[in-house]
């Protein structure tokens, strides 16, 4: 089996993380994986949604989009359309969802933090590249509030990263980018934390239905991406 | 440990399925996991979307919708609101993209068939329910096509099913009612093929990260579950 | 002159009306008008919306949508669609109006009663069907707030119930089913209290204008019909 | 019993009706009910909506609103606010509709009028005046179509005309103006042709039911109101 | 060259100013350049929009719209589209904008007024009409609010006005009808004070970009406009 | 009079414009005017818009948006809020028309350039970025266009380029960065051609008017800004 990029099925591709990518965020992350590429960024924001308020808990929440030309051919701005479509739906959900499974809200306090991640360019494995780039803009925005005397206590209980794994041309491959994504048998989405605890598993037989064993192979990779991942991201965040 | 419900663990609901539920539709189904109840119609169109003309396969869609009183308070009606929420993009993807699984595109030629299912009673599991019950829908809609000359050969490669497992107390459980679902630390939704395989597989840590053994441990409870829910179709459908 | 049922021109079509068909609403109603089966719920909310606040008057307001494959062409999902049709917000004002008129809103104090009714199945006359059975589930909801205190005196000053008359071949006729509807000449929806006044009268020529005499033919026989509808609601609120 | 007006109970206000109020339209009317003024415009357009092109049929339609302050207090922009409220939707279908009575279809062919009726300054009985003007308007429309060679025969059967009546202070009175409109007990607005015939009628108890006695006065009422306005309708037409 | 209506290159259209043109607004004024006739009313409320609540400031702001058939051809009416489109809100910003500089908001206090421009018949110019008409409807709407004591001082700084200047067939043109303004090379729409200051400059190349010299001569005529319309301002306030 | 960048008034900031910013688009530029950074591509559509098919002409239409993040303060996501605020409107409407002023669309052909600027980092003067990041970007589309034999002659018939200028603290100075066009008292936006015509001016008043003097003033900046950025279009253009 040749994978189009030449990796070898337990390969991620070049991942780099940039902090500090724009100037206004508390946290900002410029996160790519190969050639995929992602805006991330955490804004903090005093107090909470008014259904929380007098909880004495923060909240995280995400959104995700795609500027209209990151991908091969042109889609429609959503803003223009008048409304986010299904997918971005879902995926700004994982994202936020996934976030939360990293917080102590108790330790975070009645403040808010909003995460921002923006495709500049698409490659496959976008929501992936998101929650592992938002994580380390995430970590950037409590480092601010702890600065401000905002939090005590840790916020953050456990750093988080995803990775893409799928069945291409019959095996288990590691971090597919388009030409593998569009082709997959069988495409499944992990976040795991550094402590390798699951936070989420999606997988999606894209035609036949995919077996147990195949499932065990691709988690077997995942666990292995995710944990390169998050060293990347903890030497980010040592610079 | 003790459910809420007094089942044990790797037991279902009472479930049932009456066909013919309502007169218009070319599949109508009424599909009850205990109190959790959900219409499930599917209704056939001529011809596919613009972008499908002419290549002669056919489209499964499916779109879902709780009413407004079906929880415990009240919703607001997505009618009214004026899109549906996050939620429900969510899973009628999810409905939508598993049945299609189900089929075999070619043989159902250029139909549409369009999958309601609309949530009258809720306690837990809507998703599993709608799933398992418009799989028979969509079963007696394809015996229409095949009855009006429209369709050669076996549209319907397989019967799918799907059940919601979890760690409920620090157990894994079978088919969460809503007391369970609101309190469990981890939730997945499992989609499989009467033949054991794999269609779809979400799990979510609710609280704290789940490790690979309580995964291992709901997977052998969910496919449990799915083959006394496919038992239950088959029953249905011989009626 | 023959109607398409058989039914004598002063029959209306077998009525059923079910409480507690679901759960959780303080009041849950099916109602059936033949094949017309519409599910009909009253919840109960405290406070009233701001512009009522402080005056000690509740409100009653009501909202109603069809399933996509009530009908028999499947209707385009209104949540989908993004508004809800003209024909929709037309009939939801006139569920609501017309239980207004029932109550006494000095009684019900700052409390709030949604009735939700959703076709699911329609075979003509949905909007009669709706108003006669959401008064059933309204007085229910009553009920309810009278058992915990809520209320003192009696918020519901009348029962009311609606029919739907027309001229059909010339001859007018009471309850029209689909087929009759979609060839009236002239169709009628008529809302009355149990002691004989006239709520709401809402007559539209199809085709050709209608004289007084046709008027006054429709109104005897929509008199009649909602004598007996009020007796079956009666009968159905004391079981 | 003393209207505010110090009208009798069977007077209309000073009726005016203006054509060619503006310069674009094929029929353009200024209709003056007393200080309700509406512009109503009629615009012709070839062809007919999707559904119904090849039938040979023609096809009216009306759009209703109100500028902003054409009432005592400002009222949201429906444009800004993003759709048309319940009220407007229900007054331009009960437009549409009456007008639609007043045509032959098939001596229209298909050529398609729409009816634009906008009120410019608000004082009860925008909907009466709007349908007696409008049908000036068409009958304008129609003269331009017949002098262009575009219609053949006599597409306008009958000439309609509205008013409302209402029970003000426990009396049966004629055209309500907004002080009676706000404090009446029942509101009917009825529709009706040159010949008598009754195109649409549509009575609701603001409190208690009416008798059909009430109904009786105000049917009188209306019938008298009604050919006053047809004299002035013929009377505008003929300058 | 010769202008389609005859008029020297420095002539206005006839202006007409009208004022309590309806009969609610505090300030309500029909204004006509030629065929253009605009409807600008002004709406007073008590208090600000929240973000500026407590600041002793007062608000004004402007919606604009046009009657589906103020044009040549009807078009869609905003409030059935569901959005304002882009020319629409680019014309009611500027006529806010340019209001707000005639304004001393202090000397306001926390009052708002709102500005309604609604075009019954378009011939060109409508932006510069409804600056014009809507500067006399808010000198209005302060007479009132001075009359009832809710202001001190003088809120209005400055009468404004605005008109349209462009290059046709190659020289420049005050006050351009709809025939110039659809065939006009640079189209330029110029509001300036009574004084002579200037407030916005809106130039555009509609075709070949155009020189200082162009621009020149444009900004010439445009001031002679400009003070014939103040001085057509204060006669109409002076009435 | 002290700029807080400390710059001389007739001072461009550093000016940036990097070519193949992302690697789908025809055309690709990362423009940056200080610290404001604008993403800009042109994307190659075959054919044009329905109403202007087969008239042989291309088409040019752009398109604007801000990240949430990109200023000081995080911006509501316009996907999330259901439309395009007023002032994105204005601002991708005005760079949709000065890029066509750059265009011959006969020599374009049947062919539609999509332009998407969107900002990822804001300090004032993003819509001049856009316009001046976007020719460039337009241009490498119309050199894909060429190299793929769809256009003959040459659709760019010059290349314009965009500029703020203002009065802050009474002086006249060039391309205001945020902290000067928060406080000046006029701004100014010009887009000019390289042959030095004026395609847009667009001059508001923020507090007091301004005079003819003052607007001088600022033509003569605004003229020696855009010829500096005409020669770093070029010099980008010649890598």
């Amino acid at each position: 089996m040749q994978r189009p990029s030449g990796r070898t099925p337990d390969s991620l591709r070049d991942i780099r993380i940039t902090r500090n990518f724009t100037c206004h965020a508390e946290g900002s992350v410029l996160v790519e994986f190969g050639n995929t590429k992602v805006i991330c960024t955490a804004s903090v924001e005093d107090g909470v949604p008014p259904f929380m308020r007098g909880e004495g808990r923060g909240w995280v929440t995400a959104e995700y989009g795609m500027l209209p030309r990151s991908t091969g051919t042109r889609m429609r701005r959503e803003a223009t359309s008048g409304k986010q479509g299904g997918r971005t739906v879902e995926i700004q959900r994982l994202i936020g969802r996934s976030l939360r499974a990293a917080m102590d809200m108790d330790a975070l306090g009645e403040n808010t933090i909003k995460i921002d991640c923006d495709v500049i360019q698409a490659d496959g494995g976008t929501r992936t590249a998101s929650i592992t780039g938002a994580c380390v803009a995430l970590a950037d925005a409590i480092t601010h509030l702890k600065s401000k005397g905002k939090v005590k206590g840790e916020p953050l209980k456990r750093m988080i990263a995803s990775v893409s794994v799928g069945i291409y041309n019959g095996a288990a491959v590691l971090d597919l980018d388009y030409p593998e994504d569009a082709n997959a048998e069988t495409d499944m989405n992990i976040v795991m934390a550094d402590d390798g605890g699951i936070i989420e598993i999606q997988g999606t037989a894209e035609g036949e239905p995919f077996s147990e064993a195949e499932f065990a192979a691709m988690l077997t990779l995942a666990k292995k991406g995710i944990q390169d991942l998050n060293e990347i991201q903890k030497a980010a965040l040592a610079d």
